[in-house]
């Protein structure tokens, strides 16, 4: 299959523009203005790192598109454009191309998005740069937190470690484990709805992709506040009986894992029932797992600190 | 240089960003909102297949900004923001890495572009994504051309294919030449600031880099016209002399290249004198090629149609 059956597909997926919209077809995109704040996020997938074993192309291109989601999330932005540039080896089947595409179509349905433009290449590696753009006056930054906060994530953490370490250092999980720990490696769920509707109750929020340790260590140190962590935000049972079997710490699989597309953010007192109640009536959980502090800005937990550690590219 | 370290040069390098923007820093940039329509563009810059022989790391980063930059130029576009996905391999030494970042700042001090975001992640070989973001609610459309204008170009074209074929294919050229022919390739200059005073006078415009041939098929089946060209831009004897030694055809070098960043553009005839005054004025030309004519969208040369065809990745 070659660039030009690959953008014929994408511009089928793009469908028709909305008025004011110029899509794929043109040298540029361009979405009719609103004069609302424009939010962009680019994310790069590299099949090599990003891809693990046992994951389709279809799950991967939806993967691309969710790991930007996963930031409009954390800052309450409805995303509303999608472009997609990707380099494709020639070793990659008519199929497999296919079932990329097919994925990011996936994501698009699912979050809500339209393709719009992008770019495709010959590359040594499937590698997909995904750019999400929305409109907002209105983003909750990471510098937001006061001390005499609370901390809030939402969804369970380290259960993506846990299937990264099944999937690439044969760990062994029991068999229910197994399922839902590999479904959050190869179907990540981005909090897109609840992070919207979340936005105007959170002080300061990131997304948690590069660890939950990092995300913490982030927030407390843009915010200027300290951090205290009172508990683990994961299934504490199964993540036990599979760290025990396998000779991991629960803490490291929770707090320095990364890949998990949840939101971690600090919300004012008064305001953490009501926003539990939003949660709660859209079947998701928001976790309280700790109180920012006074400055500096240090991270501790049972009296410790945290070191400040995630996935760093290159190391 | 692991992520960390690339990230802090690429954050000294976009500097402060102006009052109601978020900059690197956060999970999203944002652009204060402008009511004109959002303007992007998304080009990938693959090592393999983007960056010829002889080509310094800095030349391909700037190269990496020159090609989006060329899509707002046809469209006349002023961009403002820039975006940088990149895989680096690990063999990549340090000063390849600073090199290459160089090349970033030199393209954003050279069409004055802001860097907002982007992404750094590991891969087999140096892949660079670069997305373009500008306002406007006037952007020149592929599909404007009308019967009866005239089709102009900027610049000249065949120089950059010499290019590639004396670095590719062992083309040997005379030593003034080779000079030229390298720089194009090496340095390639859309015509950003003449696009720009262009816009308003154009019909319809799109940026060459996918060869000559390719644009004037693609306006004429755009906007429902036919093409007749009488003249190719390039500078005849040097061309002839360079065709003749190493058995090219001239025609092939101009209109079957690519990667150059020229506009091919239709102006209204009442409108010629004035568009290339603007050109002189600005040290540029804006030659005429040829006439649109009454539909069928055929492209003809001298009698015969022209082929469409151009550079298609994966062929």
């Amino acid at each position: 299959m070659d660039e030009l059956e690959i953008i014929r597909l994408m511009k089928t997926m793009a469908g028709k523009p909305p008025d004011g919209w110029l899509s794929i077809g043109d040298d540029v995109a361009v979405l009719r203005g609103r004069r609302a704040g424009v939010v962009l996020k680019s994310d790069m997938l590299v099949g090599k790192t990003d891809v693990p074993p046992g994951m389709t192309w279809r799950q991967a291109g939806r993967k691309s598109v969710a790991a930007c989601v996963s930031d409009f999330a954390a800052k309450g932005v409805s995303p509303e454009a999608l472009m997609v540039s990707i380099g494709i080896p020639r070793s990659l089947s008519d199929a497999d191309i296919r079932s990329l595409i097919k994925g990011f179509g996936d994501g698009m349905k699912e979050w809500g998005v339209r393709l719009v433009g992008g770019d495709t290449n010959e590359a040594d590696d499937v590698v997909v740069d995904c750019v999400l753009v929305g409109f907002s006056d209105r983003v909750v930054k990471r510098s937001g937190a006061k001390p005499g906060e609370l901390i809030a994530v939402t969804g369970d953490f380290g259960r993506t470690s846990a299937g990264l370490k099944i999937l690439l250092d044969g760990a062994k999980p029991d068999p229910k484990f197994r399922k839902s720990a590999l479904a959050s490696v190869y179907m990540p769920s981005p909090r897109l709805a609840l992070g919207i509707k979340l936005a105007g109750r959170l002080s300061s929020s990131m997304d948690s992709s590069d660890g939950l340790a990092v995300c913490l260590h982030t927030i407390a140190r843009m915010s200027g506040v300290g951090m205290r962590i009172d508990r683990l935000p994961c299934d504490v049972p199964s993540m036990e009986r599979f760290a025990e079997t396998n000779g991991y710490s629960v803490e490291d699989l929770v707090l320095y894992g990364g890949e998990e597309y949840e939101i971690v953010a600090t919300v004012e007192k008064a305001g953490i029932k009501g926003a539990q109640a939003i949660a709660s009536s859209m079947g998701e959980k928001l976790t309280v797992i700790g109180e920012t502090t006074e400055p500096p800005s240090i991270v501790t937990m049972g009296g410790r600190s945290l070191r400040d550690e995630g996935w760093v590219h290159l190391a």
